[in-house]
């Protein structure tokens, strides 16, 4: 793992390249490479210093996977690497889960923490629902392995599922105070809310949006899943319907954050909030991580502030 | 007709009660009944100085459609209606077309209109989706009877299918100056961005919003329904959709409009802008018609401003 | 109470009135009085058709509570007081709670409630602070007593102990899901957050915004209150008590809602989304309790929409 | 031209600089100079690692044209201008549409739209108006040449005319839909909005505001321009001349763009519909120039987000 | 006048009419007329039980300037006038001072307040103008006498004139602290920055919004009328001219507040302020005189809030 | 001091550095120094192209105050220091004000101007407000010391004092053009409006935010601080207290610029006022001085706008 190495040893492995760039050197012809590299322990800096002509076509018609081998060095403070020789892989080898970093809870961990969630729903319908996506050969593969976002919260594989579980258990916690409120319509909701980061977000390389996610955004893409979902499922009471793709228009909470309706029912309030919560004490987690030392945090423009880290 | 009744004569026919009090006399015991009474033709207060109490259990009951009888007279410059007798009307013998009102373009031009605008339409899955959805038992019927909105534009019966070919002919001419944009594609979006409001409003008595239209909307419930049917068309191209959708989402232009993504294609951007302007436009040529003495509108609220009729 | 009397009872009691006007008659000379008398139990319009010049000086000289006895009579359908005697209370005879509604949650609930949250706190410097300001003679009293709105929610007697506690519980159940919040703020921050609006709001008479509230409101009217108590405990931690007034200063969220800062630490940001939640789905509650028969409540200007109550 | 140029080839010819810098070497003393070269064809970065002492003074007298001779070879993918030898231009040599793009539609062209524009205006004062203008020595040739942007949206020479035209065409089309608007001040209007922004920039270099510009705005300059032409014509009626002004005033549509009006004509209203259109196709079109392969053009801050290509 | 109206006395004496209403009886057929009279005192509601058809037309025809003679009773604790003649006067009998309120701050001593600060002016272009423009038949006769405002500040005759020797006086105060201010420049943008309200309202009536008024606004108005002015007077700099100009466009400060640039000179900075603050500070002393008991205003929309008046 | 070194000429001197980077050769291993230095002369660039190990360690152990000896010279058209030799200074050695920029105003006129203002205040329980917080210890000494900003306006030492007195000088003659404005209220608020900025920034070194800068801002810190010098003032009248704390919550006039509250008092509302003209025509003249030969300033973030400067 990239991540791993010290100053002076060896490398090698695969990487995915996320930016490349051909820099001309100052004082004589020719040019040399940047590479950004990752793997699922971190990125580094690379350079080539002389390459194949080969090795820019490459880069030129996107491939971005490859085995590299190379010198780690220090340089300014932090390590950078000098690559020596990078070969391309070829598409059937590659295992996604060692290039792109993943959530720090574990696929066991996650499916009792949902699993626990799913035992408490006890209408009919919405069990239904809920294991009939799970199960579903694509869905459910789909939603233990996506991104929950492109940066910012949880942009790592089994983000989406991590950030949902998070939600549903907190929003199930504030819902136990107000006896009105639907249990099991938050479990649901909560669970259900974002699953349009699936079609929102590629991953096959680096997080990025797709072109329906970018025309139509995850609220729509959801929509339009679930509701392909729920007409599979006999007699699901059309008022129950409403509530669960309003659960969804609304989570955002306002227009300007590109809900088309905001929270009307308690449960959509519940959930929106949470889901807030999840993301924003999800920065400040991460800002104690990536600052451990500091009392303050450089300025978090998704949050447009400092956090304080003490 | 309501609106043909001159002070001193008699009024006989079937009208709804669009909203009633009991109003308390000021020095005697008991109470009359105010009612507003809407045909077609227009809106006439009523009163009811005596009444069995019969009356009062109906419209408690939400009953709404009744036949009078009673004497018009005229009252502050206005005229009123001193009602008789009035009785319940049987469910089955009530005619939507004469009680509310219609948009002033007959169905037969607005059919001619239509054809006019389907015949330009070259590409095939677009084709066959304007004529499965306009042939549609259920949706075709509903299209060309729905209202535009509850009030500010086209408020009335047939106003959804004129605003739609409105916006349909206004953005056809104005993509005619831009020779990349999709004509097809801006008279299928046209013609179909609004169909959500069929969903939206219920207008079996006066225009209201129902229920899935608070929840969800008419962009949310027109996207539910363009997925259903083009899902019935085989091999609808997948971008061609995409676009399709994404016109429908982005139809209110910004977000705080309620539309939860902005226009990212040209005939997008085209169709926003022509919706509103026919919905801007709309509201001039209406304070024209409802002031037709005035130099200034009186301040309207959807435009916020005072608009100059001269 | 006003409202147990029935059509055609008697009433006798003590009542404030809330409002006044003195009402000419529109067809001979003199005027009659109509007065808004409200009791714990709610409100009823009363009328007092002849009335000895008195009672208007007194109204004149901003007297409100006073004892009365009339008859009660159906008009439009709600119940109407016509009043014929009224006189003075003195002021030491004067019963608030007779008066101003109060929370639903019984004192001892509210107690007990309040302990069990007392209890969870180990921090010995907040322990103390909190101890020290609920059992200040003045400041307990108050903090047990005071409303919590104007109106919009809690806006009544208790009000303010009841949606400190109810916030207290719903950021604990939330700080539980983050291992890295201290709890012991948390509980502390959230029972302390709205102590200004015992100076905000007077609640002698009907609840009414009072000058120091209007000029400084009830974030700054907390803070200083708290700095004076914090100020009696030797040696708080500085770090923490400027984390608690965070707290104070950040509740709202956002500058537009009178929030000097916007939240910097994780208890701040739990605190004020339980703040708003504790506010907003109480205002569901409220709107399902005064209409529980409808689909939809009416227009809420606080929440700026319509709530669906099914 | 620059844009010709391939790598290994020589260029002699006029350039604009833009920009430059002096950049010291990195290893040894002195400097060299960067300058961004500019003729009609497009941009070339250009290096010169040895100049005399003159070219510096000539720089920062804020000289800008000169002929330059040099080679053109790749540097990171692009061409790269290593200049040789620069001197000045009098400035009675200068051709500006040698050094400074012009509207991709010819002069011919763009005259002949024009004319059939003013071909349809029958109302005599408009017609007059528009002539007188269009004819008078300064403010006609002026208005042939003059950008429409400093950026964004046609920031090239003829630009504002081609913007008119084009504005003027899009709005009569629409304008056609809606009979009661006035056609003939639909065109006059559309014609000259945006005059004002021959005093708002200067381009006999690059194209810049004018401090006229800033401190005043086309819109104001475009007033006071209309003003003048109006007050030549002979009993101009007065309503017209309100109507006109009234136009040019509210072109922008909100207060926020800098409008101190918004449209309260039907006219006005189309005109600024049309306006925004065209500028914001243009961006369209542009971005499909500027990045023919991309599905997604990068983001244009103008419109505050990313264009979807195909 | 009609302020020093006493219950049970007689009133007779010129008023304008501004509201009208004929209100039909309750309780038998036939109508009476409510007429809102104004002079310059004050305002008084008026009701004329029986009244000859001739009245009714001369209403209709929106004469409003009528000779009465009536009774004064008190009717809810505030006066009103019981009409029982009612004559038209002949428009040149009119005499405006007698029907509109003035400004408090008498005529010699605006014109004495207004020569001090002329005398301050040395700039010999910025004297002409001046002198020009205050000196002018029409223009300086409308200056002294027009309105400030419709309503909120200095809604009354003379306002303009009050408000203009105010804010220049103020602005010229706070210019005294910094030396790099033009004091030429201050005053005289002071005193034209709102000469357009002359245009903007008509007064010969109540004050009322002209259509220019609305169509274009005082800005423009202001800024036509001064370039008028300017051009009368030869060899005026330029880039004073612009300075000028720039000052009456960026007054509002804002582009929200409808001003079309933002101040980017001190000058204009500087006039900004004094024009909000003589306007706003206006209120605080407009609110002390209309509550002198109260300890807070009510609510005042144009500010936003109440204001504290001990 | 640093201004004063030409070209060629050799530096020795105390100096604060700002910011420092090792920045590696790119050419050959190893690293350099850059170091910012800052007399309060000002600002210069600083390389050391070899150092020993323990000068990399101080600046990580943030250290920034040093002797350094080095030579001046001229590269890219700015001096440029190349350090040769660089030592630590004993903190008691330190002078600030050495090192620091300070307010171009004297503390001798300072003090003179707000013995002026202070002499004009007669109500005794603001006279004695004013003096013992101005004879504090260390309020006194602060107040007399800290920036007024970090950057924007009066970022030096003495700022907070010379923007306290230019306020309270402006307010007051602001003041006197309004009678029922108390004018010991008005120096009294100017004078202390920004006391909380003592506190909200450092200034040992650079000037910057500190932890309770940031969690609570310059207003609850200044209200803190009167709350407690008012204290120890017997009998501070309750109504005049609330007046000086409201003017110091408002004095930022807006919600969104962190204002709790907007001004009530007329006092308040002119210390805003003045307050924001002190600190935007600061802006102007400091523009001015930065480009002196300019017509137009750079864009000026905190300002949003550019400026002109003739």
């Amino acid at each position: 793992m990239l991540k791993e190495c010290k100053n002076g040893e060896r490398f090698e492995g695969t990487v995915l390249v996320n930016e490349w760039k051909e820099v001309p050197f100052r004082q004589k012809p020719g040019a040399f490479l940047t590479l950004t590299c990752q793997d699922r322990s971190g990125v580094m800096q690379g350079k080539m210093w002389e390459f194949p002509p080969q090795v820019l076509n490459w880069l030129k018609e996107e491939y971005d996977i490859f085995y590299i081998r190379g010198a780690v060095s220090e340089y300014r403070g932090t390590l950078d690497l000098t690559i020596e020789e990078i070969c391309l892989i070829p598409k059937e080898e590659i295992d996604l889960t060692a290039l792109l970093p993943s959530s720090p809870i574990s696929e066991n961990e996650l499916e009792n923490r949902l699993q626990t969630l799913l035992d408490k729903v006890s209408n009919p319908e919405l069990k239904s629902l809920l294991k009939q996506f799970l199960d579903h050969p694509q869905w459910g593969r789909a939603y233990r392995q996506a991104p929950a976002a492109v940066k910012v919260h949880q942009a790592y594989l089994r983000g989406l599922w991590e950030h949902s579980v998070r939600v549903a258990e907190l929003a199930q916690g504030i819902a136990g105070h107000f006896p009105s409120i639907d249990q099991d319509l938050i479990i649901t909701g909560a669970l259900l809310h974002d699953v349009g980061k699936m079609g929102e977000y590629s991953y096959d390389r680096g997080i990025k949006f797709t072109t329906e996610g970018r025309l139509l955004g995850h609220i729509i893409l959801g929509l339009e899943l679930i509701v392909g979902e729920i007409s599979k499922i006999l007699e699901f009471p059309q008022e129950l319907r409403y509530k669960l793709l309003h659960i969804i228009s609304s989570h955002h909470g306002k227009y300007e954050w590109q809900s088309p309706k905001r929270p009307k029912i308690m449960e959509a309030l519940v959930i929106h909030h949470a889901d807030v919560m999840d993301a924003e004490l999800y920065q400040f987690e991460q800002a104690r991580n990536d600052y451990p030392d500091n009392e303050w945090s450089p300025y978090i423009p998704s949050m447009e502030r400092f956090l304080f880290l003490k």
